[in-house]
C-alpha cells in the first residue's frame, strides 16, 4: 500500500509544506515516491525508486517550491512490481493532446484487463494496468476532451469496475481539474480566507498561511491520511469520486447531456 | 535553435560532465532545458522552462549524479512555440509499452502533419509535431516493437520525410538503443579503453576516465557542437541516421526479413 497526496488550487501553489509531512512516513512507504506539477498545459515528475526521505531528489523537492495549481504526490510501499523507477507513481501518459497524471493506493487482485488499444504499460504493477485501461475506455467513450462534467460521468463508470477488484484510491489530473476516488482511506481539506496556521502531523513544523495568501485563494489538498493536526479533514465516503475544480468540489448537478 | 547531448553507454554512466559543458552554451539556448535518464525501462525527466544556467533543477543535475545506459538532454533556443514548460524538450510518449524520449535540434518549416491516430502534440512547437508524427508512422508499421534493425530501416524511411522540411537533427531513444539523425550540425565521440583525460570546451573542468571505467566500458557522447577539445569528434554526414547500442554504432547490414 501506498500514500497519496494531491494539491487543487485557484493560483499556483507550492506542496512544500506538504511534501515535508507526506516524505515522513516514507519510513514505511520507502519503496520510492514521486510527484508531478502541472504549470499550464505542461507537466513535469520528479521521481526515485529510493524512499522519499533518502532521496537526493526528494531532498531538493522540500527545499525548491515548484508552484502549481494542480499536484499529485506519492510514496510507495511495493505491493505488485519490483522497486524500480518503471513501477514508480504517478504514472503519465498523453490523450487528447494533454497530459494525464495518474497514482493510485491499493492492491487489485487478479487484475489483468483487456488492454487491446494503444495503452500498454512499462511496467508491472496493478496501478499501471488500471491506468492504461482508464485512458483506454476514456478515449473509447470520447473522441476528444469532452469538458469536466462528461469526464466525471465518464469516469464514475469506469472506476467502480477497476474497484471491484480491490482497493482503488486513486488521483489523477490533466492539469485543468483533479479527480479523486476512495473506497478506503483518502481525506480532503478546503483551504480559503481566513486562512490560519497549519501544523504537521508528522514533523514539527508549521505554516501561517494567512502569510502567504490572498483572500481570493483557494487550495483543496488530499491526502490517505490527514497531514495536518489542527485543520478539519473530511473523510471520502466509500465508492466516492469526487472532482475539483480550481481549488473547490465541482458538482456534477445533471447529466451533462439534453434530456429530450 | 537549440543544442543536443546523448549518451549512450554499455554501463550506466552519469553526464555530469557533459552536462556542465551543455549548461555553459545556455547563454544563448536560454528557453529551457530537459535531460531525460533510462534505468531499465523506467525513464525520468528533468525539465525547466529557465536555462539551464539560472535553473535550480540544472543546478542540481549537475552536482546529482544519475546513472543511465541512455540520456538525451537538450538545450532550447525558441523558435516556434512560447518559452513555457509544454514546449520544453525532450518530448516523451509511450509506444508498445516503452517509454520513448526524443529531443530535436533544428526549425521545419510549414510542418503540419497529418496527425489523424493517437499522438497528438500538447505545446505548439514544431519538435513536438514531428515526434508525435514518428511515433504515428512507427506504430502503423509495427503492431508491436520490431527490434532495433527493423527500427533502423523504418526511421530511415520515415525521418527524410520529416527533414524536407527543414533543419531536422534529433535523438531518439527508447532505452535499449538511441538513434540520431543530422542533416546540418551533430557530432559523436566514441569513448573506450584505453581512456583518457578530456578536457571541457566551455568551462575550466576536465575529468580522467581512465579513474571511473573499466577495460569493457564503452560510451558514446553525442552532441550539436563537440563538447570536448582534445577528443576525436566525428561529425554525422547531412541525412545520415546511426544507430549506438551498448556504447557503440550499429550496423544494419542487411534487410533484417528474409529474401526468398
Amino acid at each position: 500500500m501506498c500514500q497519496l497526496l494531491g494539491l487543487n488550487a485557484n493560483v499556483p501553489t507550492d506542496a512544500m509544506f506538504s511534501f515535508c509531512g507526506l516524505s515522513e512516513r516514507a519510513v514505511e512507504h520507502r519503496d520510492g515516491f514521486g510527484i508531478a506539477f502541472f504549470e499550464g498545459v505542461g507537466m513535469r515528475v520528479f521521481q526515485d525508486a529510493a524512499s522519499a526521505r533518502e532521496s537526493k531528489v526528494a531532498e531538493f523537492i522540500r527545499t525548491y517550491p515548484i508552484r502549481s495549481r494542480n499536484i499529485v504526490g506519492h510514496i510507495r510501499k511495493a505491493t505488485q512490481g519490483q522497486v524500480e523507477l518503471a513501477n514508480t507513481h504517478p504514472f503519465t501518459r498523453e490523450l487528447w493532446g494533454r497530459h494525464w497524471v495518474f497514482a493510485h493506493n491499493g492492491n487489485l487482485k487478479d487484475y489483468a484487463p483487456h488492454l487491446h488499444s494503444h495503452f500498454q504499460p512499462v511496467g508491472s504493477t496493478d496501478s499501471e494496468r488500471a491506468f492504461c485501461w482508464l485512458m483506454q475506455e476514456m478515449h473509447k467513450a470520447h473522441a476528444r476532451f469532452p469538458g469536466i462534467a462528461e469526464l466525471t460521468l465518464t469516469l464514475r463508470e469506469l472506476v467502480p469496475q477497476i474497484a471491484a477488484h480491490g482497493t482503488f484510491n486513486l488521483l489523477l489530473t490533466n492539469g485543468d481539474a483533479l479527480w479523486a476516488h476512495a473506497n478506503t482511506d483518502l481525506h480532503y481539506v478546503e483551504r480559503r480566507h481566513p486562512f490560519g496556521v497549519a501544523t504537521l502531523c508528522d514533523a514539527d513544523l508549521r505554516v501561517d498561511f494567512s502569510q502567504v495568501t490572498t483572500e481570493n485563494d483557494r487550495v483543496v489538498l488530499l491526502a490517505t491520511q490527514p497531514l495536518t493536526a489542527n485543520e478539519q479533514w473530511t473523510r471520502f465516503a466509500s465508492g466516492e469520486l469526487l472532482t475539483f475544480v480550481d481549488g473547490s468540489r465541482y458538482e456534477v448537478q445533471a447529466p451533462a447531456w439534453p434530456v429530450l
